[in-house]
């Protein structure tokens, strides 16, 4: 940590200051300008509560962080990439991985019908959700514990490992029992309540960014499911929220080299709910091929028009059959390329 | 709803969009125009999920909703003023409400000085934190079970309600049984498993406003509770997350008239979150009292400088005496006037 | 236009609204539902102030605008894609485009060999600026009229194009003169003195997109230029503003096919600008190609160390060669495949 | 600026880093600590384009800037608050100063009735556009030249000075000429070219705050102003755009503060542009005057119905007396006690 003291500081101030940062534990290194003097405090300074504080002590003008304030999750930790496996399917390594299904599990007829799309489509995970958490409490709230077994029987039947979403610390036990992955959703990625209890669970985690949260942010969240002890983490870009309205959120691309380059942990594309048109969806999981994300989340139902959310977004099974000839067309050719690239 | 059919849709497409309004109970009122058809669906909308589908119907452009999606919360279910109680403080009422403490509850002898500056500056209710949601996992994370009881007693001690957010569901009971306002912070505004849980207690609930989450989804989130049978909610303007960085994050003062118009919830405000800087907590106090606030919600150390959390933003005490003068001062001119104006 | 009346309009309020409709020369159709009534109004509408006054007579609770408020740049207007042709470069064409060049002219030797790198790594048009907007009036402003003959001569020395920006309208004559593309930088893209003068030129137009507009505003910088007379508008997606700080701006890949849609006016994005540093600029570039963009605008500097402004995002020569033979290779794939999902 | 090396930077990078800086005329001060050197760089550092590229050199993880980029606008440069005079008010000194007027000049009547309101209710200067920035091509765009002696002549007829906004460098003289007061407008903030020319002429300029702009851009573009020679700058917040939509843009009552800290310039706030309804601009206006801004702009209208531009937000004279009778009121109770504050 560097503190900038003020212009006018005073001598006392500073000896203040640098004992301030002796009784922290760490070591202090000044620097007298002529203008101003300046101060590096040298250490572990992780978890260290009191060292915003200098912040506030009389003559200082400001702090600045040097080092992350993740560890687990970081690049400096672990060079190499972290790949995540869920039966036969390795997320983060060299195959594209393509994770889709429905919203919502809406009954056994429709999520039957739209594992089989997944399968016959070669999606290799199938998606479904039990608990939604949803803006309105006048919206349908998911079918719980009889959508899981639903989301469990269709997985099995396609032979696909399934992810779902988890809303609430005390269903996590329940989840974890049937599915392949937990979801942690955008609206929940700064519960600590959750990431600590998925934290200690053995099934693998994919954390989805918050509209409103930054890449850093992210990865802390994504540090407290690791330092609970479940090294399996995805995370997964869905979209942050802007000013523009043309789309429903606007898909962070960027997200994806700065991941990559910050953290070991596989990157998953959401390109359904950032766009949150059916249209759009088709160019963004292409977009995100391109950066160099692990794989995506696409939704699908054999139905659109009668899905009880997010039908908007939802593709047909003959458009989700279209874009999955034109990404995999596309992996063939550019995945061999990114991984020399890296 | 009214629904925008393309310009080119065919007679075939309006009347498939018709049949399909019909299908959901609601009349429709078709306007044909020399350019395009325009229908109204008219009835009971909210929580339907289907309607939000008729965007996706062939020859549909757009639709647009007329009705807010929240209900219990609106003015037009109740045009006056709910005025939540505590025991002899009303928040939503004629006084201007203050509420002040610590950012966290960290021992006996820091709890209790706090609650004697809050009690001996004119606090009407005591704040504090015994869970804490922190960003990263190796920052403290509150006293739990024990600082609620610290809380507690220093409430005691100086007669004053106290507030105290609970961050897990499964702490709801726990919290209930020691507090006299629970708060539900920003990171949880959607946090809908935890919103049915105080929507069940019998304590009132003071729900911020997320960094990313518009007025109307706050009020959906107040809907949540409100829904779940719980009247005593109260609403927390604390900054949404902008583009500035001058302040942590950006107060929006129009959310005081925003709200004040569209519910019937008192509104209080939180300059300390929004500014993140001490210095700027009193003209921003004034401003939400100016705008018409029910009230705010203040951070307050004893020692700024060696709080566990939060420290940059808490006021000294004498710092805080100074707000409370000034506060009350303008409060005793303004009141009146702005019942007046209402 | 759609006019929503509040829940108690009275009669003599809609007939007002219905009079005021018919004083601006359109056809109205009412909808009396049992709730409230919606008004359509018919006719002509752009340009037409007094309709937002709707909004403000008594018993009107909302207008919602059917129309886009852009004509000439949408593609209802004209259906096929606008090919910008600027010597043997076609932009909005089969090929994608790749504009190269330092972010200013420095000098003369600076500026003749970024145009040898970017003739040798294969770009279509010189880019450089001679007239910098600089947000620091203390910055490098650039070297104005004697940048423009560098540009102009380094361009002609190796047979490309040459695209430059135009910041005052009262340049505007100059900078035709000879550049072949003028450029609109985003902090202009509501300069609209600006606007109508390059809207009265000869040259085809690159209009970038501001950090705060929205596409539809974007647009109608467009419709500027484009009702002023000059039909060879290239648009440029080159990052938003957001709460993210991990990189300069958010680069909004999702305008690409929302742009796409919209309009038939060619788009190229800007990856330098977006990401601000150099290493993420790779990724950004395939990302737009893949998503269906027309181009790319780079920054290349022969010793980005040495560079005068913007050296951390521009590429070393030996990093762009890598990207163009990358780019290459995915667009002769891809682009054919781009063309037939059109 | 401090300069971070990377934890593995090497002693001959360190080195490099060190020549560079000598070579730009600056002292450096290296800190080595265990797991990183750290590099004070001291100096007069505004302008220094070079700077940045340190951020490139090898070995260097990041910089951070320790000056404020801005000078003559900083309080550093000058402590006491900056009175702008004009005729027989000071804007900036113990007076609430109040500008009213229509957002456009549309003719005599219309503009000598406005005046008339504007006197009436007791506002310092008249306000009133001529030169109108729309985004619409088919928007009125002021009457320009016509407009300018409209405003003048109503102006001296009620006794009132007057503000108008300029948007061409082309018409800074023709402007100056005719008003007492220049505004450049929100979205010419970072029209380099028209400050530069806004800078050069003997009349105050208001310089608005753009949607997108940070305090920290507006004090440079501030600097622009006051760099090339006119030292009456007034600032004016007028809302940001963020994600939120219930109003036209977000008021950053937060600038207040802020900027009162960080410059010895005035600030006024504009609620009306702000809100984009009438309604709201009462109580926003009461918490710029409570958050300690030296003034406020807002719009009136004879009419409102009427108006050709932002009709929706003006206030019609009633509501406009009584707005000045409730600021009034207020200013005269807290302006002494927020004298005494600073």
């Amino acid at each position: 940590m560097i503190i900038v003291m003020q212009k006018n500081a005073t001598e006392v101030q500073v000896q203040h200051v640098l004992e301030f940062i002796a009784t922290m534990g760490l070591k202090s290194h000044p620097s007298y300008g002529e203008e101003r003097t300046i101060i590096g405090a040298v250490g572990e300074t992780r978890g260290r509560e009191g060292l915003q504080l200098i912040a506030h002590l009389p003559g200082v003008e400001k702090t600045v962080p040097i080092m992350t304030p993740y560890k687990l999750a970081s690049r400096e930790m672990r060079a190499a990439d972290t790949v995540v496996c869920v039966g036969r399917v390795a997320i983060g390594g060299p195959d594209f991985v393509v994770m889709a299904g429905p919203c919502s599990v809406e009954g056994e007829a429709q999520t039957n019908e739209s594992a089989f799309v997944a399968q016959k489509g070669g999606a290799d995970v199938f998606r479904g959700g039990a608990f939604k958490p949803r803006t309105s409490p006048y919206s349908f709230q998911g079918m719980e514990a009889a959508g899981l077994q639903l989301l469990r029987q269709a997985g099995d039947r396609v032979g696909l490992p399934v992810i779902t979403e988890v809303v609430n610390p005390e269903d996590v036990d329940l989840v974890e029992s049937s599915a392949d992955i937990l979801q942690v959703g955008a609206r929940n990625v700064q519960n600590f309540a959750l990431l600590k209890k998925v934290g200690r669970c053995r099934r693998p985690v994919m954390l989805k960014r918050g509209m409103m949260t930054t890449l850093e942010e992210l990865l802390m969240s994504a540090e407290y499911i690791l330092a609970a002890g479940n090294p399996d983490v995805i995370l997964c870009e869905r979209g942050i929220r802007t000013f523009e309205t043309a789309t429903r959120n606007t898909l962070d691309i960027s997200a994806v080299p700065v991941l990559k380059e910050r953290t070991h942990l596989p990157v998953i594309v959401d390109p359904s709910h950032a766009a949150g048109h059916a249209r759009y969806v088709l160019p963004l999981a292409k977009a995100a091929l391109a950066a160099g994300a692990d794989g995506i989340m696409v939704e699908i139902h054999p139905c659109p028009e009668q899905a009880l959310s997010d039908g908007p977004q939802s593709l047909r099974p003959e458009v989700f059959y279209r874009l999955m000839d034109e990404i995999r067309f596309m992996a063939n050719l550019l995945r061999p390329a990114l991984r020399r690239a890296s």
